[in-house]
Parts: structure tokens; C-alpha cells; sequence
């Protein structure tokens, strides 16, 4: 690494450059950017609108004595290259490469590793309270805390304006407002887009100015309203009226008291470090509110109307054209819901501020009056769905499998326990991979086994997404699950058979010796296995369950006629699909063994999906091994039941 | 029942009385309301605080046809009455009897059963949507929607201000402003104190007046600013400042677009109905702001400091004593923690609005520096425990079981992927019994055993509950959750003797064949069945394992010297301690059948806790039988492992 960029080794360095010369080390910032992200695919878009913004703040505060914590950590690229870790580009979110969330292996800048929204503020409020409580104490035995010529230590917490319409970022904001000497700087980063158009009556309350925002007209506009240099306001009461129209988050500040400094310019480096000086001189809680340009810099990026490369695969640097994807299970279904929707006036579709990501973009279209977006508000997107159902339709909501988890208590409380017929969809479900141990979806089979009377479909290919869709969204007596994993699609398999509702896929020869019970994606690699165990001279039985909530009782008597059961899903081996075989096979006084294989109950390390798969042992080859082992432990064991 | 209240059989008797009637009516209700409580305990202070408004609901609506959604349910007794129920007064939350929350069974008035805090206006969002969806569709066929002599149906949410602390209701505010012909009335019932007064910069920012309210200074206060009519506002800009100080909830309101009314002196009926009927008649969000006092009516409660009878125990009717409860797990841990937070200034608590229930009073009168109250902000209380920790202190947040539903993600995401020391302690876990099937605290042991690095003990009694707290608090690496139910603390039961970390709680005779393992409080109902089973001729060890996860290896060894292993937990049997002893012998090789008892996984009526125990056959006597029969059907079978 050349250039200035080479020459930082950490926050001390960018503090030393003169202020001429940070205009070259942006540049040169955004160059690494977007041809990392070319290479490797992503969060180009949010990275691109904070680089100013974080030169600043590390010119400012004292990292990591004053944290910073990133909401959904992909916006920290420009934090790493910043904090030594330039040559990491080099090899951008691939196995053994730099993260592309902030990671405390790599650095003692980085906090906060979750990439879930909205988390930011509830952290800068946990480590001020623990600063003040510290500086306090100090006061206490100095006697005097103002006396003291140390600052003490600020919480500083980015977050965007999409992760403002997050429950939580409420409740963080409510409580750090109640405490007036709480040090703790609030960077609000303002670029009116989180992943597409930021959604609710924040946004659509502001003026025809804002929501078509081009970022200089809305610049120019406040800069006329209020000039140049920012001002800590006591709250917005004295702001004059048109400017408060163009600022989304004021709504959430105003009379709880927080001051407020803003709007800023966020890509004047100059003025975003007066602000942040002034925010955390006043050892208070402050917001700072900047504005900002997703995509900033990179003119296919600027020009691109869905999200401004929010998060591209790799791409071509000169045209930013994408390489094709192929056909992915997200595409299979956006289509077939369209399908349904046809068919159905009584079919509404609900997502969490990822329209695109979810392929709802294709049922928005169609059915413009029956798509809703809550924002990043997963647990409202329940409940609003349960209420949805109370009214007579049937909501289709649509969500990545780990943000599920926000809502898991309104999907028990709210939907289940009301019978409602709620169908979620979970994209992304099992190994991720690149994104990191937080995008993983390994926990939704396990905690939704909890859930009474709702019903959970794996389809293992395009074909049986189709099919289990239409099942799903025929229930009407309760909630429904379909989940699917990252990537392109499945080839299909064709059952042979029937076993009650599972599908078989294969059938042992004559004296079978183990049932292999394949969850969705895993039935192909139950089948790979089979072929290899057969060559062991091990008979294998495949069988998709197809439904693995409730399991299908035909699946007890086939575990009968076998000597081993085994279940691979891909899913946290703990609580998933293999412990409800397992249950309901002891249940019914059927102690046949079984094996089961997931995922190691574990935060896995980013990697190719493919690459983890392999990694935890998910493969046919792998599964086959393990069962072989298995069989001869068994076999070699004097007295099979005990030991 | 006679009187005025004798006549009424559903909401057009009420409509059908004069206006002189009305307060005759309140003070028949008033006076059953107290009746009840008085002999069977439940939610007195929030219902007499909502009789007045809910007489006027009842006027203007038209239930069920325009829904009222009740938020936290238990200020639905009023409600209750009003809709043919005063006869189930009688039985009030005994088995067989009414709920204690709105009952889709009981009536047809009644929408939501979920008690847990801050849905209702997601919920009224979706009823809503649907409304708008079909009164737009009956447009399009008849040319003119606004020609129609149907003004369409109306969804109405009660929401307290304690209620608007929680995100959820940010996250639905910020959606239904979004909408400006949405069909939502949003009526929120601002007593000020939701359980204890209400928290947070929405609170503390608000006039001396309004924080050491009295119900009736506010009120004249208001009536002098604004007068008595209530008036429907653009939005809050046209207040005078000094009003504007009195309201808590108008932040949230202010330029989101939402129409106001209000406040309203919700003990003035008429003033009410006035209120509602404008908000009713505008067809889009209106929020109905009305002032109430809790405990309105008796005084006992109105003069009741801490909670003015939130939801008092049974009590003497002429004085307002409650009976006295005995010593309860939740004192144990109360006293506990007082004691470790002497010996460690480290330590920190947090609760979420249940200061009081929770135990944690005596920790923040001893050390008021270091407790915090979020507000009903589970999410929120994590992710600062997560801060917190993170600034090197050791947070202990204490919640009710069936909440920390609402932040298993901050919990899996924010604390334990970054293996911070965090300790959750869990009252009312298991069968809580009379407070309805949302409170049951059953799903915990579940969905925690997949949190990577979580550690969970159960305490069988109240030494065991001191010394788990203790061993729970010094763990560095990761976060602890202890468990314990409601009710009167468990007789201590002494260990024979240690099996790794576990408690030998019995021995067998020198034949073991069945291996009883109790988590918490279940290890007396395994020794009562223990002595049974002896009885029958099949001796039985007894294990009490403290820690359920991670379960020590012991384990395995121990199982594997028995014929049988047997599990009990007072948690949903799917997902809990049963199957991760499954698994934990399955993955050793050890084959040896295992039997698991907990709740069966459904959502139960309320009872007290011993007659549900009793009813899913958690007792000595049950189990004893239950495993009786497991192992005979073992011995009969020919072919032991399979059939």
C-alpha cells in the first residue's frame, strides 16, 4: 500500500496529516473501496458515504479509549482501513481475509461484531453509563470531578437513518436522554436510504425536497436555512420550519432534551470534525446529524436508483456492471408468489426494509395495494401480520432467517398463540458464509420447534419450494415456515415414493441398515451419502420429510424397520430437526439410535458457503464417513444399549 | 348481579343508557372490580383507572365490528364487563373461571390474548390495513369510496404510556403515520405510572408538576391552558409551550403526521366520548390522549405508593392489606444480590419497568448509582448489559421468564457472540399458573440451549439459588442465565454426595436401573418418585446437575450405569434439558433409552401452578407411574432396540 494510505498505521496517523492533505486520503480511501469490492463483492454503497465522516471522527476522538461502535457494522470498511488494516483489502471477506464487520480479532478498534440493526445506541448507552459510573467514582475521591484535567472516556455510536425506524433504537434513545451528563456521541449518518428509500411517516412526512433527495439540492437548501456553521441546538424548537421538514430523525429527538448539532455536511471532513469537537466537548448526550451520499465517489454506484451498491457481488470496476448470478432460490419464489397472489385477492406481503433482497420487489409490482414495508422493524412486522390475519387475509412476510430471531416473541405471542395464518418466509436460512457469524440463518429449526402449532416446511429444491409455498399458504388454522438457504437454486431430485407425506427418495435394498433423513438442501447430500455407504455395504433409505414440523408419524415406523436413523440438516445441530426425530422416536418407545448432523452449536468464522459446509462436515462424503463410523462403533460394541 | 350492571348483556345496553346513568354504572363496576380483586387478586389499579374510558369506548364503537385491541390485557376487566361477562366475576382467574386477559374463547370482543407489553398498535395497524384494503376494493366496484353510507370499520389500540417505552410501539407509530386514510383510533391511556412511574427521557423531561403528579393538579392545569373541548390537532405545533411539557407521549406523535385529541380528563365520560367520536369520525390515525389516575376510585390504592395496587394478591376489602405471601424465590435472590453487590462494587442490575417484582428494589436502595431502569425495553436492557460489560462492569438483568422472549437476539448477538459477562436472572419461570398462557415462563430452557457460550443453572432450592448466583457472577468469559419459578421458595434437599459438578441427590441400590435427573425444583418431584418407584422394585438414582448447559460430562458415565435415564423439567418439553441429555448420550455412543417429561408444548388455560403441575403430570406420584410403565413396555418388547 502506497500513497498516504501506507502510511497509516493507526488513528494517530490520520491525526497527523494536514488538513490539506485529507482530501487526497480520501481519495485514495475510496479507490481501496471500490476495487475491493469489485473483486470480492461488498458493502460498497454505505462505505463509500462515510469516508469523510470517519476521518473525522477518528481526527476527533480517542479510539479505542473512546469506542466507536458501528449499527450494522458493514459501514466499517473506511474504520479498518483507518486503524492499520489497509493490506486486509487485499483479500476482503474471504476465509482467512479481513472481515467485512468490525471484529475484535482483528482489532482493538472493533467492538461490536453483530450486523444486526439498531443495536448501536443500546451499546453506547451500556459503555457510558459504565464511564460515567467510573468518572463519578473518580470525582468522588478527588472531590471535585470537574477539577480533574481528564475528559474521561466518550461513547461514540454511527448509526444510519434506516436503522432509526428499529424498535430498539427508541428504547436506547429514551433511556440515554434520562441521564444529562452521559457521555455519549450520537452520529446519526443521514443518506435517507438504508438498504432502499427509508420507510414510514418519518420519511414520508418530510417535504417532496427530501424524499426525492438529491444529496446537493438538500444541502444547499439547509445551508441557505441555516448556514454553514454548526450550531448546538438546545433542541429543534428554534429551528425554522422548512429546514425541520428536511431532517428525518429530529422527530425522535426533539423534547427528550438530547442537544443537537446539525445538519452537517457529512463529506466536509471540516465541518463534521467542528460538530464532533463540540459534541464531545459538551460531556452530555448530543446527536449529530450528518448528511450524506450513499455510493459517494463512484458514479455507477452514485446513478444506481435501487440501493447505490448497497452490497454488490463482484463487479466490473470501468462499467460497475454485476456478473451474473444464475438462478437463486429467492427467484423462484418471488415468482411463485406472484403467482399466488393471481390467484388470491386475499394474499398481502409484508417486508422488513429488504423489498429486493427478499424478491417481494416482483409482488410489489404486481399488487402495488398489498405490499407492505415496516422499515427495520421485524418485530411490528409480526405483530402487524397477526393483525393482518385478524382482518381476513393471509400475510406472506418475507425476511432473512437470522432476523427472525428480533421477532421470535411476537411470532409465539402474537401469531401463534392467536392460530393466525401467517406464512414466513425465510430467505438465506443455514450457512451464509462471507457475511459472517451474525447473517448466519442456523437458528430458526431449533427455536421455532418451541412454537405450538406452527408448521415449518424445508423445501431441498426449486420444484418443492413451489409446492410447499402453495401447502403453506393454504393452512388457515396457523402460522406457517418456509426457509431456504443463500445462493443458486437446487437441482431437483424426484421422489420414488411416498412415506405418509415424506417423500422417498431411495429406497434400501433389501435389509436396510440406516435411514437417512435429509432436511431440504441436505436430502442431495443424504443421497451422495447413500451412494458411498451402499459401496461400504451399509443399505441406506433417503427420505425427505419434506414438513418437519410436525413430523409425520410414517417417519416411526420407518425408523423401525432400520438399525440407525440419521438426520443431517443444515441448521445448529442443537434443538433442530435431529433432537425432534429423536424425540419423537422415543416418544413412541422406539429406541432405534440416532445420529444427527448440523452445524456445530458455534459462531462460525466468514467463508464461502460451500467452503463452511465442508468445514462442519455437511457434505455426502463427510456424512457418509461419520455414519460408517457409527455402524462399526455399534457393531464392535459387545452390548449395543449400553457401555 | 343487579343494579344497572345486572341489565347490561353486551355493548348495546351500554349505549342504550342515559348519560345520568353512567356514573351509577362506573360505581357498580368499580365495586365488583374491587369485590374481585379482593378475594382472588389481579390487575385492580389499572382497571379502575380505565372505567370511564372504557364505558365511552363502548358508546362510540361499534364492537367487535371495529376491534378494540387492549395492550398488556389486563386492563380488560372493565371491558369484561361491559360484554356480558359480570357473571364470571365470580371465578375470576380461578380454573374454569374468566381470564384474566382477553379471551378469544370467552367472547367475541375479544382479539388479542398475548399479555406481553407495547403490541397493541401493530396489531391495529394489520386490522386496519385490512379494512383500508377492502373498503379501497369496495370503492373501485362503486365508483366513489367517499359516497358509500358504510363509514367503514375502525380498529381501536389502548395503549399505556409505560407501553410506549417499548419499541414495538415506535415501530408501529412510525408505519400507521405513514398511511393517512388508515382507519386507526389509537387511544393512549396515560396514567403515568404504567407499573412503577414511567421511565426515561420521555418522562424526566416533563414539568415538575407532571413527575410528582397528582392527577388532579395536572388536569386543572391542562383545563386552564387549553379548556375543556377537546380540539383535534394538526399536530403539536399549535400548543402552548407549557402544555406541551405535561404530555409524555406527544414525541413520538410530532411530525410523524398524526391527528391529536386531547388531553382528554379520561374520568369525564362525556368528555371522553366527545373525544373518541372525533376521532373516530376522521377516518385516518388519530391518537386520543386521555389522562387517568390508577386506582381511581378505592382509596387504599390511590394512597398506594409503589404501584397503586398494579395487581395485588388477595386483600381485606375495608383496609387494602394483602395477606402475607410466605418467603418467595424472588426474595432469596434479592437478598443475594444485595450482598454480592457489597462485595463487589463491579456489579451493576437492570430491569425493565418491574423494579419491584423483579427484587431488585433492595439493590437500588443500597446501591442507587448502580441500578437502571430501561422501561419495558427488554431488547434495549440487553444490549446495554452488553455496553456495560463491555466497560468492564458485570451487569445482572433481572426480567419474568416469558419475556426475555422479546431479546433472545440481543442476547445471542449482542452479549454471547461477544462472550461478555452478562448475567440474566429469570423469575417466574416454568408454570407461573393464573396469570394466563403468555405468562408462563416455558420456553426459556429451550431456545437458550442454542446460544453459543451461554451458560444456565437451575437452582433446586434457595441455598442452591445463593450459591448458583454466586458461581454464576464470577464467570468472565461469557453470559449465565439462573432460573427459578413463582411462588414460595422450595424446602432444601441436601446432596449425598458430587458426580462431577452435579448433586448426587439419592443413590440406588446396587442394581441401578433408573437414572432421574431433576433440573431445579424438579429434583424433589424425582426423589418423590424415587421412593415410588423403589416401591415397585426398580431402584432409582437421583441427580440434580445445577448447571443445564453446558451438562457436565458426568453425565454420561452416570447414564450409562442405568437402564433408563429419565429427564424432568418445568419447562415445554421440546428443545429443554430433556433432549440435550439425549444428545449429549447420543454423541457419547451411549445408547441407553432416555424418557423426557417437562409441559407438553402447547399454550395452557390458567389454574394455579400445582393443579397445571398436577395436570401435565409433573408430580412425584405422575412420574413415578409414567416410568413404571416405560421401563415394563422395555421388558415386555422382545427385541429391546427396535420394534
Amino acid at each position: 500500500m502506497s500513497g498516504l494510505l501506507g502510511s497509516i498505521e493507526g488513528p494517530q496517523d490520520v491525526r497527523r496529516l494536514t488538513v490539506e492533505e485529507l482530501p487526497r486520503l480520501a481519495g485514495e480511501i475510496r479507490d481501496v473501496l471500490v476495487d475491493a469490492c469489485a473483486r470480492f463483492g461488498g458493502h460498497l454503497g454505505p462505505n463509500l458515504g462515510v469516508v469523510e465522516l470517519t476521518i473525522a471522527l477518528h481526527r476527533v476522538f480517542d479510539s479505542p479509549r473512546d469506542p466507536i461502535i458501528w449499527d450494522t457494522g458493514h459501514q466499517s470498511y473506511v474504520h479498518k482501513l483507518l486503524t492499520g488494516r489497509a493490506a486486509g483489502f487485499e483479500a476482503l471477506k474471504q476465509e482467512g481475509g479481513l472481515s467485512g464487520y468490525p471484529s475484535q480479532a482483528e482489532s482493538e478498534h472493533d467492538f461490536v461484531e453483530n450486523s444486526h440493526a439498531s443495536t448501536a445506541l443500546s451499546y453506547a448507552d451500556g459503555l457510558a453509563k459504565a464511564f460515567k459510573l467510573h468518572r463519578d467514582r473518580q470525582g468522588d475521591r478527588h472531590g471535585d470531578p470537574d477539577t480533574s484535567s481528564d475528559p474521561g472516556r466518550t461513547a461514540v455510536a454511527v448509526i444510519g437513518d434506516g436503522a432509526l425506524t428499529g424498535g430498539m433504537a427508541w428504547e436506547a434513545l429514551n433511556n440515554i436522554a434520562a441521564i444529562k451528563d452521559l457521555p455519549v456521541v450520537i452520529v446519526v449518518n443521514d443518506n435517507g436510504r438504508s438498504y432502499s428509500p427509508t420507510i414510514g411517516g418519518l420519511a414520508s412526512h418530510l417535504s417532496s425536497l427530501r424524499v426525492n433527495r438529491r444529496y446537493e439540492d438538500v444541502l444547499e437548501y439547509v445551508k441557505d436555512k441555516i448556514g454553514n456553521v454548526p450550531v448546538l441546538y438546545d433542541a429543534l424548537h428554534g429551528f425554522k420550519k422548512g429546514v425541520k421538514d428536511v431532517l428525518a430523525p429530529q422527530v425522535m429527538f426533539e423534547d427528550l432534551g438530547l442537544k443537537y448539532v446539525g445538519p452537517i455536511d457529512g463529506h466536509d471532513e471540516q465541518a463534521m470534525e467542528a460538530a464532533l469537537r463540540q459534541a464531545r466537548d459538551f460531556r452530555g448526550p448530543v446527536i449529530v446529524h450528518a448528511l450524506t451520499q450513499k455510493g459517494r465517489g463512484y458514479t455507477p454506484a452514485e446513478n444506481h436508483d435501487e440501493d447505490q451498491f448497497h452490497s454488490p457481488g463482484a463487479f466490473d470496476r470501468a462499467t460497475g456492471a454485476e456478473k451474473p448470478k444464475g438462478r437463486i432460490w429467492t427467484n423462484v419464489f418471488s415468482e411463485e408468489l406472484v403467482r399466488l397472489g393471481k390467484e388470491r385477492d386475499d394474499l398481502v406481503a409484508i417486508t422488513a426494509a429488504m423489498l429486493h433482497p427478499t424478491g417481494l420487489n416482483a409482488f410489489a409490482e404486481a399488487y402495488p395495494d398489498r405490499i407492505y414495508d415496516v422499515g427495520i422493524a421485524e418485530q411490528h412486522a409480526l405483530t402487524s401480520a397477526a393483525g393482518l390475519a385478524l382482518g381476513g387475509l393471509h400475510p406472506v412476510v418475507a425476511v432473512y432467517a437470522t432476523f427472525l430471531n428480533r421477532a421470535f416473541d411476537q411470532l409465539l405471542m402474537d401469531v401463534a398463540l392467536h392460530r393466525l395464518p401467517v406464512t414466513v418466509v425465510l430467505d438465506r436460512a443455514g450457512v451464509t458464509g462471507d457475511d459472517g457469524a451474525s447473517h448466519n440463518g442456523m437458528w430458526d429449526l431449533s427455536i421455532l420447534q418451541v412454537v405450538p402449532g406452527l408448521r415449518v416446511a424445508v423445501p431441498r429444491d426449486g420444484d418443492r419450494l413451489t409446492e410447499l409455498l402453495r401447502e403453506a399458504v393454504e393452512v388457515t388454522d396457523g402460522p406457517t415456515v418456509l426457509r431456504f438457504p443463500k445462493g443458486p437454486v437446487a437441482e431437483p431430485i424426484e421422489a420414488v415414493g411416498k412415506l405418509g407425506e415424506m417423500d422417498l427418495l431411495r429406497a434400501a435394498a433389501a435389509e436396510p441398515d440406516v435411514l437417512l433423513v435429509g432436511v431440504g438442501p441436505m436430502a442431495q447430500v443424504c443421497m451422495d451419502a447413500a451412494v458411498l455407504l451402499d459401496a461400504q455395504g451399509i443399505s441406506a433409505t433417503v427420505v425427505d420429510p419434506r414438513w418437519v414440523k410436525p413430523l409425520d408419524e410414517a417417519l416411526v415406523l420407518a425408523a423401525g424397520a432400520h438399525k440407525l436413523v440419521a438426520v443431517a440438516e443444515d441448521n445448529g445441530r442443537v434443538g433442530g430437526v435431529g433432537d425432534a426425530v429423536a424425540r419423537l422416536l422415543r416418544d413412541a418407545d422406539v429406541d432405534v439410535p440416532v445420529r444427527t448432523y448440523g452445524i456445530p452449536q458455534q459462531f462460525l468464522d466468514h467463508a464461502k458457503r460451500a467452503v463452511i459446509l465442508g468445514r462442519v462436515g455437511l457434505t455426502g462424503q463427510d456424512l457418509a464417513r461419520q455414519i460408517t463410523e457409527a455402524v462399526a462403533r455399534r457393531s464392535s460394541a459387545e452390548e449395543p444399549v449400553r457401555r
